[in-house]
């Protein structure tokens, strides 16, 4: 039906080149994304207020990846062939640093053939899908989701079916753990049919924060052995757990066969503090690596060179230094100054068991009822946005409204729309000056 | 079809997860690529004889980028923000050089809203068939062709329909010109339907080393207007031209309306000889560029942050060093090193118009027919496999077959089994060095 409406358009208008566009890209996603809406936002106030807004909107990091990252790009492109096409495999270094590396994580030999270097973990994750999926496939995804795994479904022509993880009702009156977030079981097993082919988890979660417990995962892995599935375990925040340990689907002793159909998806930009490298990676078996990297090969060709040349060397640097140990510490400090002012205003939040994302109710704020919003915040029909919003105008802190972690039919009364997600990747003078600002809170409950 | 068989498989074999993969990825391109088979063979070839083997096959620079370019990267990686994730539309300073370069060149005000900065160009072009192609539309590809295009339009779930740059019969005997290269334009008449919404050029073209002239772009160009397609023209060497100018369709003054539907796509890596930096781009109309710009940010998010800023640095440097007018310089000199061994033995090859690749016709060569070929190299069935194979192995001059950018039905008798294509852009000793060893090739005549 587009396809007829776009023909007889362009019969209409032999003019407009415009009008031959891919419509998925105008019905689904014409409108600003929300991190456009909200950075343009807090440009303006900043400007409007002649005074800095303290960005906890988007995900990337305050400060600098580690000297000896940064030492190891300088040495690289010293070497013409680290300027030039890499492998489309990844490069021959790297691929020996991450074979060490999940080798020593998943506790059993992992030969390279077992990995693909990706232009950032979302390509791995499009790659994965691509490798995979045919029209009318369809794909099991967790609500709350990362907002790029939906159009990198349905870019294949596959569809998602989504199932969620419930919103603590306590989460309205006092903080939770990732496990109050709860997976929706029986959902998830009607979600199922003959043509479910993957299922996505993200380990530790964002917005949540939540590390999904041995049971969960397997309970979700029986169901993929079960159905003949393939679990997709978005692990970008993999160096980042607060708790004793870090499971893995891959790992899995109660269900050791799950990994001979899991591909475990990592990052160099989260893991070293530099999410403008673009270097990821996908783990899992070579017979479906394969497939991974020959969508991959045709989707990037192949992944900065100097960039995976350098990633290759700091992880030699972090295996000796303990910085991945290091870092967990210092954001375990991060979450100690952040929280601090929830604490005192008594508003509940999710602790993370991993990330660096908080999610945080706001329920108590009252936002005076004669406050003026723009109609691009009222469009989105949420109260989230608003105050979003509202945050960043009078409080100078940005926050992500994650309602748009939802589809659009689940927005509406979903209890997200009460919280607001806060990144803690930032210095500490960052989180400090948060603090101080968000204690004006007080004076609107 | 596909889909049933798959799930029949799925059906026997619970336990197979690999049996679930997109059967594009096998039943097209399920064999070793060129690039992997030829580099593969060199390496082998490199160990058996135990001496360097001069590889003039994949178009990488033997030498680095030039040092304003390495000495941007050093400075850009101690800023913070240059390490985080740049705007999807691409980084601001980037933006901004490549408008002046197209103000320059298009020869009118080219503002940003006119570019999207992508993953390399190779990216760019994904997300241009992304943006526009729906399943069962039609690309127009002429054929040779650069071989990432074809999965690019078919993962998209459109077609792509051949036409003809002839091969020049008289290229068998003596020096032909990229116009000898003729556009088969019945053909091009022939395979337009009311389902082809885009035309692909590569000018300056790979492998032959044509640029398009102006004749022919108008051609082109007035059968895109008359059926209101899109006009992509692939410049990623467009630094490198070796005639008075270089015609680009978006500059065409016989036919000015074709810029209002020319896609133009470009390359840091061809033009700061860094093809492994991955950072290129899309000029274009900004309503058509919006297009290219949703699907980028759901294929890559957005490309190298560290790179793009140094580019942009780069493309200061260049316009007042004058590097592009200087390098176009030292590449007429590299031709007249490496054609000078085809002269002195009168093998005839294309004048490169432009790019890097010199495309020579070696049939007056005879390989010993007791020669014998490996199993890989004799299922590709084709003569120019052959002839890299041996050249590999007994002269020590790597040569890319060309007929790896024709459909396999085209490459049986086509006047390219009887080519090779070397890629010059590699320091002026190594064309030396490969100059030496084919002199003895005239020991076969």
């Amino acid at each position: 039906m587009l396809r007829i409406s776009r023909r007889l358009m362009s019969t209409v208008s032999k003019t407009n080149p415009a009008g031959l566009h891919n419509p998925y890209f105008t019905i689904k996603h014409g409108s600003k994304d929300v991190w456009s809406l909200i950075n343009e936002t807090a440009a303006a106030a900043q400007e409007e207020l002649g005074k800095p807004i303290v960005n906890l909107g988007q995900g990337f990091f305050s400060y600098n990846p580690p000297d000896f990252a940064l030492q190891a790009v300088n040495e690289t492109i010293q070497t013409p062939q680290y300027n030039q096409y890499a492998h489309a495999k990844g490069n021959p270094n790297l691929l020996n640093q991450l074979s060490k590396f999940y080798t020593e994580h998943l506790g059993r030999p992992v030969p390279k053939e077992e990995i693909q270097v990706t232009t950032g973990a979302n390509e791995g994750m499009f790659s994965i899908f691509f490798g995979f999926l045919e029209p009318e496939d369809e794909v099991i995804v967790f609500e709350p989701f990362f907002d790029q795994y939906i159009p990198n479904v349905e870019m294949t022509g596959a569809k998602v079916k989504y199932v969620q993880l419930n919103y603590p009702a306590k989460l309205d009156k006092e903080n939770v753990t990732g496990d109050d977030w709860q997976v929706d079981w029986e959902g998830l097993k009607a979600a199922i049919t003959p043509k479910t082919k993957i299922i996505v988890i993200n380990t530790p979660h964002n917005p949540i924060g939540k590390v999904f417990n041995e049971e969960e995962l397997y309970k979700i892995g029986k169901l993929c052995i079960e159905n003949n599935l393939i679990l997709v375990s978005d692990e970008v925040y993999e160096n980042l757990y607060y708790g004793p340990s870090f499971p893995r689907p891959a790992t899995l002793k109660s269900l050791p066969e799950l990994s001979e159909r899991t591909l475990t998806v990592g990052s160099a930009g989260k893991s070293f503090a530099a999410t403008g490298w673009r270097v990821g990676w996908v783990q899992g078996p070579a017979s479906l690596i394969q497939y991974v990297a020959a969508a991959h090969t045709r989707i990037c060709f192949s992944t900065p060179a100097p960039l995976q040349q350098a990633v290759s060397e700091a992880f030699i640097a972090a295996s000796e230094n303990g910085y991945f140990e290091k870092t967990r510490q210092e954001y375990l400090k991060k979450y100690e100054i952040f929280t601090k002012v929830f604490e005192e205003l008594d508003l509940p939040y999710t602790k993370a068991d991993g990330g660096y994302f908080l999610l945080v109710n706001l329920s108590k704020v009252n936002i005076p009822e004669s406050y003026v919003f723009p109609e691009d915040i009222l469009g989105r029909g949420t109260e989230d946005f608003k105050l979003a919003y509202w945050l960043i105008k009078e409080i100078g802190v940005v926050g992500i409204p994650p309602t748009e972690f939802l589809v659009p039919s689940h927005r509406k009364g979903n209890g997200l729309e009460k919280c607001l997600r806060f990144a803690v990747c930032k210095d500490n003078s960052v989180l400090e000056d948060a603090v101080e600002r968000l204690r004006k809170l007080k004076d609107y409950f």
